[in-house]
């Protein structure tokens, strides 16, 4: 059994309403991966940083579980850097720099003891080197989830139509769904994508909770109406992590046990989002994990008379 | 035992990317009574048309145990128009024309057989008209409903606040939420918006579920993923009245019937955006009621390990 974590490490400067920081730690394989390790050891990484990268973080991964023989580090290098500004309402957020550093010349090397993943995850990046790393597996992993963005769904739409043919689940926001599938009903728009290849669809509706499309089925995990949302960023990747990593551990990848991984993850999710960066997430109990997932479920909970 | 309503029955001309319609029945106490009209009986109706107003839609009203006596019929005059345009997205709506004829003058005069109502339903009117009809009852209902928009929080907010004081539940939307607050997380601005007078709080999001907030509970109903949302003309007032319709069918206020009567009332409005104007609403069975119910409840429905 193996799961194996492809995506970015890096560091990002952030602006919220609440407060901006410096460079702190960053990038979708991260959060991917420490939200996995609370699920499921180890989480196979394949990345690139520089050699500005703290060691310190590097030796926490590792001790949550986080196999880093997958990661370059880069002498000489920088790592990866985005910068950038949230709105009044969170929902929408700026760039203010993006830095490639290492991330530009970027060549994902699967180790050899990697190269069986049961369970992998593909993280948002140039859908090329998505498809790079579906080459280097030996065998087909029971679960392929693919993760893009809308700008590779303008700017490298065929390199994803190829990369849908070859995944399991996708996982992309409602407005990137719309922009996939050309239909604004999600409905629509998940029947569309679903014949594109996945056989699962999980559109993030952020505040608004998410959607998983399986077939004629759909589940609707609610987001819990939190008190103070400080940072979005990282959410979608945390959940993906979260999501994952039950499955992972659960090693069963039925759409009835999407469910649950899909509630799993909106938990995660509503951590990562208290704090900048993954500050809370790093300090998450497994117990609250457990009583968040029971405040999604009660959130919903009704004892209905249908007469 | 009684309900009463009280708010607009009018005319609308409505635009949406699927198509446009001439003068349709509106109004948002149409929808209301019609909505309730499915779960108690009779629905005490105070309001006013112009002799405009087409014979045969009140003589359906009354076949469905909508009781006229409260509505005014003023000769000579024309019915309440609006006419409004639905961007592509069908969240942005422009208004194109506001005729109040009737509207412009109504002083409502609650019949004296309506003036102990156990059930109340205030739809969006002027707040000071909301007011003369709270003035106008004999003893205090079990149960005061109000609805109001953004252009009266804007406009006339002393007089919203002081409804405040006097109702029950607030009915608005999240935009709606965050102007009467000032707050942004959600949470926050329940809690401001009860310490304002109101034991409930429900904000509609539209397409994405309504949230029911009392003390420090919360329940929050999602909204059927839809394949077609044809004209949302008229949902949230639908919603309005299958809530109001099913708490007072079952004589039961507390939060944990409200939950379902909250389900009662997405499912109503799941109905009515899924044609022009009230057209689909008057067409819909009680058994479809039960199965769409039974859709809200699968939809969330998950049976989760949490170790």
């Amino acid at each position: 059994m193996s799961l194996l974590v492809v995506g970015t490490v890096a560091f990002d400067a952030i602006e919220t309403p609440f407060g901006k920081t410096d460079k702190i730690i960053g990038g979708a394989a991260t959060y991917i991966s420490l939200a996995a390790s609370f699920f499921y050891k180890p989480v196979n990484l394949v990345s690139v940083v520089g050699d500005d990268f703290p060691a310190d973080t590097l030796a926490d991964l590792e001790r949550r579980g986080v196999d880093l023989k997958g990661l370059q580090v880069r002498k000489g290098e920088k790592s990866f850097f985005w910068a950038g500004k949230y709105g009044a309402d969170l929902n929408t957020r700026t760039t203010l720099a993006t830095d490639l550093n290492v991330l530009a010349s970027f060549k994902p090397e699967i180790p050899e003891a990697y190269r069986k993943p049961d369970y992998l995850m593909l993280g948002n990046l140039v859908p090329d080197i998505q498809f790079e790393v579906l080459e280097q597996l030996k065998h087909k992993p029971r679960l392929i989830v693919m993760d893009t963005m809308n700008y590779w769904l303008e700017s490298a739409r065929e390199a994803v139509l190829r990369n849908l043919r070859h995944i399991d689940v996708l996982m992309v926001n409602d407005e990137e769904a719309r922009l996939l599938s050309g239909e604004y009903s999600l409905v629509k728009a998940a029947r569309v994508i679903m014949g594109m290849g996945p056989d699962f669809l999980i559109i993030k509706k952020g505040e608004h909770g998410a959607l998983l499309f399986h077939g004629q089925d759909v589940f609707f995990a609610p987001a819990l109406p939190l008190e103070e949302v400080f940072d979005p960023t990282g959410a979608g990747d945390t959940f993906a992590g979260g999501f994952l990593g039950y499955l992972a551990a659960t090693r069963d990848v039925s759409f009835e046990n999407m469910k649950s991984a899909v509630i799993y993850g909106s938990a995660m999710a509503s951590f990562v989002v208290e704090r900048f960066g993954p500050e809370r997430l790093i300090s998450v109990k497994k117990d609250e994990i457990r009583q968040r997932c029971r405040s999604f479920l009660e959130l919903v909970q009704v004892d209905i008379n249908l007469g």
